[in-house]
């Protein structure tokens, strides 16, 4: 079975895992978080969430955070936005890689919980994304499909339609001359399984041969890094992860089910099978446990508590 | 990717589960989830260990539990034992199906922290517990190589040295006229990725194509199921869980490792994936949250928090 010879690990816990949690966390503890994680080598760390404290009120220090952390060469610092005014504000850091993504999400139901928008609103409103992306010099680079391998509303996603959307958003893409990239496939609600990973990424490779892939797994259902490992199979290298297991998927009268797949856990794996990411497997073990200390909860992670193996190797 | 039509899962949470709490578990209770859990469907429940109180005070009921449980048509109950002694304790119950098995350890020390016995003076006594079993009409028909993959106190196993104790181990079933049909490796300490277990699985089927091949897992570095898929994919069909993911992996000064893989989590991975079961996922997850409550901490199963699918598919 052939695998990459390396692989791209986005570091997404301090975004997706705070932004879930009930209790407060302090600014301090946050920038700790980033910073902590700035020693172990990844490519990106995706830092906060340039949302309405309205309805995010765990991301209302967003402009804090990011001016109280250390950046470091190497790692790209990046933050989620939804609109042109989150954008504005990303931008205004001065700290940040500010890129532009065009996202959609394959299940009607999801999409108007999620964002209060149909798929199709969503679509149209790629239009003022990329104006302003325009208006400020932000190149878009991604599109991205949320639950494109099912739903805890909508059940099963056809995966036609879920190829159906990266054409239309790619077809956009190409009349705005826009420098896409990567595709990003997320399991939102891990409802992927080997053979479906398997299934969307030969079409979406077969169709597509000269766009990268990301996956954007989450390990509700404990399938998450069998998961990862079909989709390495497949040449996919390029995966976003969450220290400790950090994050949540709360959809669907499931409060407590797990988030996106545990980053060290995904490094051992990868170090255990030849595969280079990059990333400091000790320290992101270290940093998972201080993790779990701020988060104040058990996160999911194993290698944490079980341990690795870099002692017997030395 | 080729996967078996069909697998055989054994229950080994009541076992595994219950000599690994610190907590004392009340004999009803064991009763109780062995009882739920036979209304699920296993081919087997190891229900029980009969080994010394003194080293093993959780398991000094094992007479009461076998005594108090519904035998269900269609399932063999079996206990762990490790001599003479606790074998005939397993007949005397006359509920339970009683085999034999010859096991060996790859690693020595752990052989002998866990058993007190070095490799070789365990190899030594297989002859006793052949006669043993032939007294009391006992078939042998397993030979079991635990730490196949790994060892928190040698690091590595040689998959090598592991051929080597399966071909000692068969040889002396064949000197004896054992009627040994199941090859079981254990991965005890969580050492396996899937590109060993790939490369074990391939080295023991090639050379000893008729005889089955038993996996069982931990999921102590949160490759369990990746490596349950792996194996499926090399035709393996027949494995080991523990409903809730009950039991632990205390070895090497990691006293809060996971455990066995999880059996509702590998039943709907199989259900995902196609390949039979005959276990009802819904009546399983029920009983992973019975056990939660009977340990009285939580469990690492996926499943029963995230919720499955069987609801969107009706």
């Amino acid at each position: 079975m052939s695998l990459p010879k390396r692989i791209d690990i986005h570091e997404v816990g301090p975004r997706e895992g705070m932004q879930i949690e009930k209790n407060p966390i302090a600014t301090a503890d946050k920038i700790r978080l980033v910073d902590l994680l700035s020693e172990c080598g990844f490519p990106e760390i995706e830092v906060t969430s340039f949302v309405s404290p309205k309805w995010v009120p765990q991301m209302a220090d967003a402009e804090q955070v990011v001016a109280g952390i250390r950046v470091r060469p190497g790692t790209a610092y990046t933050g989620i936005y939804l609109n042109r005014q989150g954008m504005v504000r990303a931008l205004k850091t001065g700290k940040l890689t500010v890129l532009g993504k065009l996202g959609v999400t394959a299940s009607e139901t999801f999409s108007r919980k999620n964002t209060n928008r149909s798929i199709d609103e969503t679509i149209a409103e790629a239009q003022d994304r990329i104006e302003a992306a325009r208006e400020w010099n932000v190149p878009i680079t991604e599109i991205g499909v949320m639950a494109a391998f099912g739903c805890n509303y909508e059940g099963d996603v056809d995966l036609g339609r879920v190829v159906d959307l990266i054409a239309r958003l790619l077809a956009i893409g190409q009349a705005h001359a826009l420098p896409i990239q990567l595709i990003q496939l997320s399991d939102t609600m891990g409802w992927a399984n080997p053979n479906s990973i398997r299934r969307l990424v030969g079409m979406v490779r077969e169709r597509w041969p000269e766009h990268r892939i990301n996956l954007h797994l989450h390990d509700t259902r404990g399938l998450g890094l069998a998961n990862a490992v079909a989709a390495m199979e497949m040449g996919v290298d390029d995966f976003d992860s969450a220290v400790g297991g950090l994050g949540g998927c709360p959809y669907g009268g499931f409060k407590d089910a797990a988030g996106n797949i545990v980053t060290e856990d995904l490094v051992h794996l990868c170090a255990e099978m030849g595969v280079e990411t990059g990333v400091d497997l000790d320290r992101v073990v270290e940093v998972a446990r201080e993790a779990e200390a701020i988060i104040g909860r058990p996160l999911p992670g194993k290698v944490m508590r079980g341990g690795h193996f870099s002692s017997y190797r030395r």
